[in-house]
């Protein structure tokens, strides 16, 4: 998950702050839908169950899992731009077909390919630390003698501005406090801006997390044209807490960083698609959707294996089932999401024409530990539909229904338009301790988790898509 | 904290098991103490509440945090043997001195020297992927051009026995489920003997740990003087999981493991001893103590930073206070705890002929988190007297008592001899996470509980030190 300020910008930070909160206070009476759509919908019981059921107990129990699993420790990390994501998006493509799903193809995206390089930093004083970091996405390398210099620590950007006149010359560390991801993140994305401004020779971040084990995260940032460009790394939660420490005795910091990251020529990429076509209404989609890269740390098993394989195993359960809905089930697998949703703002253009037989977008890209329900963005009506559809999963525990002005991270892309979306609310308080750091690997997945996420999804997906009635928009 | 096979054996690895369980259900009415002794314990409530004011909302509010912190920061890392264990050892010795202490000075201890040097491991096939490692304490290195060999996955020591014939060659992975530290520490402690038995080349052993960022955790390991010495280090949770997971589908895995470790010749350090002189039965001793030495990553800021830093400072509030107990109140901080208790051992040696005259003995080293009372070693009577004791705590909650066989990591060691001691009971269920890794950091420890531990570890200290009775032994 990417909140990319060149592109989806506070939108995505709105509902990157409220996808935790509780859910919104919109009372079920408040609904009132005509009582033949409840019926309809009611109807879906019998097939919602038999989803469900062949999904956490039948053949289907255990299958996210071990085919995540194989993925993951097939490839690893995926990051835009290597060749690892797009023998990742082969293997894939011939999966699905494997899976006997129509229309099995790649969409071809240029993407941005920025290379992380050999990269380290070392306290020269007052003592020698090794300090563990990871360059954040974009950012350029230092000169290859490395950048020494002293630092100015500071817990905030109003610090930094107290201390402008400081700041030349130096490496600017940002010991910012976390609040939600939403907030804090501000500080990986304009980091570098900031300090560059006021003459910072470099910046090391504060990792965006609540919770280190010395774990140092990565993520996008970028540069503002107007402004120079410096190298800029994040460092893990303790070395920021100790460092400010020592700053604070008025200790003098000096620190020796070398990046050796780079931004090639752009890459050609694909969006993996895959569809069960509907049966009456074929041009009509709903779309299911997660993305396939991920950073080049860690197994990229959370963010977003799991949102990818959730949603292509959707349409792999139905159609072992032999369903076939009346619209058309799309699953997307977006690629290049963490560079700035690149594949999905591709897909939105190339598919511009087809917008208005867009239905429902939906994606997973915050986890999928044990599933509550669906976080959704859209029209009171069709938000009430999709509660009484959410009625259908009751057995597995997952009819929260949280409404948001923006959901997900790529399908902002059209609910900031006013198309209906919804993205997997699930227990995800741990999500951002392992999000683009190593620990983002299949050890954080569990296997029950997954089947109930495949089978709220399934199941979702597959009434929306099969309702003899669409879902309004705003 | 470490156990050490070579030193305590399995008597610490009770302790260690049991000191997260609850409360031993030894009923309060149990305790038949004659009235004038349990009078006389509570008159002590205006001292321990004096003395709870001021350590916890008085000048000294802050302080055990303060000073840990700048020791931690100035110092780093404190592995036995390295000049920066001394140097910190030499601060200590002028800190004490500074805050007015009685018979400051250091005991001289021969200890091992083992150093880490550069290590590596990556895996070769099925895929290249780095496997952050922590060499294990004590271990060989490999030839100057690592060890390239397969791997043989296995789940524990019986299913390597099952396998045996496979080992040959080999470098045997250990994915142990981790149950406690006390249960599943055997793999770090004798994986490379068990795997060197049946000719496995090295071993790399799933970190002794619950939780995980990707983050290895080092600790001692033995070598068996009958078995061939391999290399050893601890991989993370994360990749053992991945190792075992491909190593079941079938896969051919080949890993290239890099490692300088060597021990170098024995070493000099030293214990380091404070007093407050009893002003009555100067020479009886009640000893509090944690250790000064910790291992090579992190900042040792736990492991046993908090321990060391709440036993001296008990003595420095008491000093302040001018308070003055009837025998002597000693704080030792021990040196090269983590390589088998190196330090504890040689001061029981050299002060055998005083053991008579050792009244009690404390000592923290599983975590300063916010604390819940003593765990507790010694006789029925012995115990009683100490819950006593503990009442005067109850303003800070730290009244829990826990009665085990033996306490604590060096102190075992006078314990399983029949010695009274007593343990610091506090809220360290994520201990382990920490533990031996470089996530060991300031970060963990928060002022209010280092205050609160200081609190209780005083006024038990103090209370102790000051009975007209001594504490009986078994």
């Amino acid at each position: 998950m990417l909140p990319a300020r060149t592109l989806v910008g506070t939108l995505f930070l709105v509902a990157a702050v409220s996808s935790a909160a509780v859910p919104a206070a919109t009372a079920e009476d408040e609904c009132d839908l005509p009582e033949e759509m409840v019926r309809e919908i009611r109807s879906y019981a019998p097939v919602a169950d038999k989803i469900i059921r062949f999904v956490t107990e039948g053949k289907f129990k255990g299958r996210t899992w071990n085919k995540l699993a194989g993925f993951v420790d097939k490839f690893g990390s995926r990051i835009a731009g290597s060749q690892n994501l797009e023998n990742a998006i082969d293997f894939m493509l011939n999966e699905l077909r494997k899976e006997g799903l129509d229309n099995v193809h790649g969409e071809e995206v240029t993407i941005p390919h920025w290379v992380r390089g050999r990269e380290s930093a070392k306290l020269l004083e007052p003592r020698m630390q090794t300090l563990p970091i990871l360059g954040l996405g974009g950012s350029i390398a230092t000169p290859k003698e490395g950048i020494t210099a002293e630092l100015l620590v500071v817990d905030s950007f109003d610090e930094l501005h107290h201390h402008k006149e400081q700041a030349k010359g130096k490496i600017v560390v940002f010991n910012e406090n976390y609040t939600t991801y939403g907030e804090s993140v501000r500080y990986r994305d304009y980091a570098a801006v900031e300090a560059a401004k006021l003459g910072g020779v470099a910046t090391l971040v504060r990792s965006v997390t609540g919770f280190s084990i010395a774990s140092p995260h990565t993520g996008w940032q970028d540069y503002d044209t107007n402004v120079t460009q410096i190298p800029t790394a994040s460092i893990t939660i303790e070395d920021a807490q100790m460092l400010s420490r020592m700053f604070k005795r008025g200790e003098k910091l000096k620190v020796r960083l070398y990046m050796e990251a780079k931004t090639l020529p752009p890459a050609k990429s694909r969006n993996t698609v895959a569809e069960i076509k509907g049966k009456e209404k074929a041009d009509e989609v709903v779309l299911v959707s997660g993305h396939l890269d991920s950073w080049d740390v860690g197994q990229g098993a959370m963010d977003d294996g799991g949102g990818a394989f959730v949603s292509w195993l959707s349409l792999a359960a139905i159609r072992k089932l032999n369903l076939r809905p009346r619209r058309t089930l799309r699953a997307v697998l977006w690629t290049a999401e963490e560079e700035g949703l690149v594949g999905a703002a591709s897909y939105v253009e190339k598919h511009k024409s087809e917008e208005g037989k867009l239905n429902f977008v939906m994606e997973s890209d915050e986890g999928t530990f044990t599933p509550q329900g669906l976080v959704f963005s859209g029209s009171k009506t069709a938000g009430c539909i999709l509660k009484e559809v959410l009625k259908l999963t009751a057995s597995i525990n997952t009819t929260n229904f949280q409404l948001e002005k923006n959901v997900g991270s790529d399908i902002t892309l059209w609910t900031s338009k006013g198309l209906p979306g919804a993205s997997l609310m699930n227990a995800n308080e741990k999500y951002f301790w392992f999000h683009h750091s190593a620990g983002d690997m299949m050890t954080v997945e569990e296997p029950r988790a997954l089947d109930l996420c495949t089978a709220l999804w399934a199941v979702s997906s597959y009434v929306v898509a099969d309702l003899s009635f669409g879902i309004p928009r705003n």
